[in-house]
This record gives structure tokens, sequence and C-alpha cells, in this order.
């Protein structure tokens, strides 16, 4: 089970980190850009080139990385061929690889998207899933029988899945945070991780079923936490978006466990400001981070190592 | 603009139908693929075939096309090939393309999602969002900036978007029928669709910004048809998912427009019904399907010609 191999690696690299893998042109050095052009790389070369440059830097300090298909699917095919490449590259060097799609949609197409990115496609005796990874987002907006279709992958196969609960963004309360019944969507949306985590549960007592919460959001972090105390929460936010180490120790148990705290830009485009390369840049600032998130849990005694 | 150019190919040829482009291998005809097997076809041009066969068969009898993503993501890059393909293909006929990918994310990344489906992404001089298309569905879930982001697009290159409103599956009530305020949340969703229009109003006195409406929710149709008496509605359900015309004609306004109703299995499968070729069965479910909404059109005084 992936929950399972997770925990696994953030106790072996005592990280909490997930490292948001979004390949954005316009954002990398132009000294790295024009280089490969002269080299004659196509933009899939270009796009996973960086991602390599990261993933070999921090791979041995993080247990798992983020690819953010939006920044794929913008460059069309190549970026869809970079995609790929990346999430198989991330999964051999022993990362597990949460692709952040927020998909969603009812009946045999949501099984469809299931079967894109942790089930099984076949076609003449081949695999044809190339987007096959470890665990992805997922939109709860369609109800639970969207949900229900990725859950079935899960139990066969191991994967996880991340529902958007609390999201990072300054309008994500127009919808989530409406109350109804005395309780707020988004906590429907907890009850419903709940039901759905039968039978999903791990040796470390942590189930498949997970949630997005944000880090901007600390009291609602807290909240969510006590919400669903056996699933895992993908915290995006911390860095770049505002968030701090002393945000997101809400998120986590008291077995020092129970979150991943994402960074993208402020990892991946550490050269801005560290001022060495990317790939030295990017180690430089998964070891703050590290250290910023580690220390913070020692202080409100969630440490674990 | 897409909103303009949809209303003239809806006169043009006396229709309101969307037809839905999910192209599965296990679905289409043994012969059909085994013939391609034979001739070398690669699986994206297989699945590119089904669609030209369905594409030629229909385009002069429907103003629209709606390819369904994650049936092409679901086959990899090759799925992907066949998405590209098939977007170019059917706008180089004259239909509309309404790429359902029911994407949504925060900030810039939903800028990256709009990029990738109607804007712009360059890379050395040239245009490389290969999937770029005419409109797309989006699920309003995480809040108002997400939704912004496309907007832009759509005032600079004339695009179309459809948030998802009211949903066709069973569970959409879990999350859209929710009541705060004495409101329930799909209404607050049409609010915000309001409240995006201004400056996106075509010639017929329809905006860009439209709403994925299941037909299978008769009453709520009628509703939110009022609720947004300028937005055209994407009606799913019609068809293999139990919705007739009758139930999609309160989609529609006094004027005879306002709706599309969607097909997609009813359609790209009716050889099994129907007995004969792919093509040849798609277009008579298509003519039928056709003279169903139009006629329960004319029974309720909205017909148009």
């Amino acid at each position: 089970m992936i929950i399972d191999k997770l925990i696994e690696k953030v106790d072996l690299k005592k990280s909490h980190i997930v490292v948001g893998l979004d390949p954005r042109i316009e954002l990398m050095p132009e000294n790295f850009i024009s280089k490969k052009i002269r080299e004659g790389a196509s933009l899939s070369n270009i796009l996973f080139e960086f991602n390599k440059k990261i993933i070999d830097s921090v791979y041995d300090l993080v247990p798992a990385v983020k690819p953010q298909v939006a920044y794929y699917e913008m460059y069309g095919i190549e970026g869809m061929i970079a995609f790929r490449d990346t999430i198989k590259y991330a999964k051999e060097k022993g990362l597990i690889v949460i692709s952040d799609v927020k998909r969603s949609d009812i009946g045999s197409t949501s099984k469809a998207y299931s079967n894109a990115h942790l089930g099984k496609v076949l076609f003449s005796g081949k695999q044809v899933n190339d987007f096959k990874t470890d665990a992805v987002t997922i939109n709860p907006y369609l109800g639970s029988d969207t949900v229900k279709e990725f859950i079935e992958d899960i139990k066969e196969d191991g994967g996880m899945i991340f529902l958007l609960v609390k999201t990072s963004n300054k309008s994500s309360g127009e919808i989530q945070d409406r109350i109804s019944n005395n309780k707020k969507i988004y906590e429907y949306v907890c009850a419903s991780i709940n039901s759905f985590a039968d039978d999903t549960l791990g040796k470390n007592n942590y189930h498949s079923i997970g949630a997005v919460t944000g880090a901007t959001y600390s009291s609602e972090l807290s909240q969510i936490r006590k919400l669903i105390p056996r699933s895992y929460l993908l915290v995006p936010g911390y860095g770049a978006q505002g968030g701090k180490g002393s945000d997101v120790v809400s998120g986590f148990n008291k077995d020092g466990l129970g979150a991943l705290v994402n960074s993208s830009r402020g990892i991946i485009y550490a050269f801005n400001r560290i001022g060495k390369n990317i790939g030295e840049s990017a180690r430089i600032a998964v070891k703050e981070m590290n250290e910023d998130i580690n220390l913070n849990l020692k202080n409100v005694n969630k440490y674990r190592w």
C-alpha cells in the first residue's frame, strides 16, 4: 500500500515535505533554456531535464514529489510526455508521486480518470496508461459516486487519493465554508472521507483516503486534523503562498505523522533567492524547509524521531 | 466570439445537439479494431479514426461536439494525441468544440489550465498548447478566483466556459443541493456566473459564461434557466443516462435558444441499436434526437425556425 510506503519514506528521510514539480519555461534560468535549445532538445526534454535536476538534488531528502499536471497540459503533447517521464523517473528514484490533477467526473468517466492515473488500461496486451502514479488529488464537488470509482482502484492496487477539503486560495470559502445545517461544506467532505476509508487502513493506522488542506488557513487545518484523524493531509501554501512552519504543525497528529507539506516555487525556483545552480539551490531550500518544519514540530511535541 | 458562432451554427443546422466524443476501445466494433491493428495503426490513430467516422457523419447536422478528456487521458500519450487531432479535425469541419475537462485550480495553476485550453502558450515563437479549443467545462468548487483566470482569456480570445452547476449523476446533490442561508449551493454558483458575465455578451444576447445542468434533474433545470437567463446551458444526461426530449425543454428560453443537449453513448455507439455501420448509425441517431428535441420544443412554443 502506498500509504505504508509513504510513511516508511517519511521516517527514512525524516521529512514531511512534498516538492511540487511545476515546470514553467518563463521561470527557468535563461541560460539553461538557451543551452538546451542549442543542443536541439525538444520542449518535453527541457521540461523533463529541469525536473530531473530537482529530483536528483532532493530525492534523498524528501519522501514525495507532486507534479501539477496543469503545467504540463499547457505545453500540449510535449508537456504530457514530460509529465509521463517525470512520474517514471521520480518513482525510479524511490519517491512517492502525487499527481496533482484535481480530477472529478461522473460514473464511467470518473472510472476512466481513475484508470488513467491509478488503475490499468490495456491495449493489445500492453499497459497504455502512461500517467499511472501513486496518488492523485480529487475534487469532491460532484458527490460521492465520483469518488467511489477511484476507491475501487485503490483497494485493488494500493494507491491513494487526496480529496480537496479546504484549498489554500483566497476565495476557497465561497463554497467550502458555506454553512448548511450547522456544518461547513468542507466538514461534509470530511465526513465522506471517513465513510470511504473502510478497508484502506495501513499498518501505521493511516488510511488511503487523504485530504488537501491549505497551510494558509491554520485554524481550519487544526479542525480538519481532528475531523479526519486517520487521513493524511496534503498541505499546500507553504512558502510562496505565505504559510510558515508554525502554521502547518496543527496538521500533524501526536505521533508526529499525518501531514505532507508541499512547496513548489519556493524550492524549484530557489536559485533566484539562493543564487547557486538549480539543483544546489533546491537542495538548500529543502534542507531549510525540513529544519523549519521539524523544529516547529519539536516545539509542539509532535516530533517523531 | 464563440457564443455568436455557436448560435449561428445552431440556426444553420436547426439543431441543439452536442455529440459527445468519448472513444472507448472496449465499446467499438471488434472488426473495426482488428482491421486497424492489421493495418498497423497506432492507438492514437484508432481513437482518432473512430471519432472521424462520427464527425464525418454528423458535422452537417449538429453545431458542436464535446470530447471528454478522461477517455483520452486514460490512453496516455496516444490518447492525448487523439484528443489534439480530434479537436483540430472537428474545428476544420466547422464544429464548435467544447472540451469536457472539468478543470479547476488556484491562481497561476488555474491560469495554466486556461492557457492550455483557451489561451496562448508560446515556445520559441511557436504556439504549443495543442489542446486549444473553443470552450471548456469548469468545476467551481475552489471559488471564484479559479474562474477569473479563465475569464481573462475569454475576454481576450472570445472562448466560452461552462461552470458545473447541477451535474446529472445520482449523488450530485450531496454538495450541490445543500442549503446555506436559504439558497442551494448551486444557486450561489449561478449568482457567480451572473457576476462574471459582464462584457461577455454576444450579439444574440447570450454571454460567454455557461452552465452544466443535467437533463436528469428537470425541475432544477427549469429553475436554473430562470436564475441565469443569458447563459447557455450544457445539458448532459439525455439518452443513455435516461433524459428525454420532454425533460430538456425547460432548459430553453422563449427565443428557442439557450441550451445544448449532449448525447455521447447514444450516438457514437448507436450501431449496437441501429445495426448499420458506425457512421450511418450515428447519423440516424442524431436525426432522431434532433427530431425529438425540436418536436418537444414546438410543443411548448419554444421552436425557433
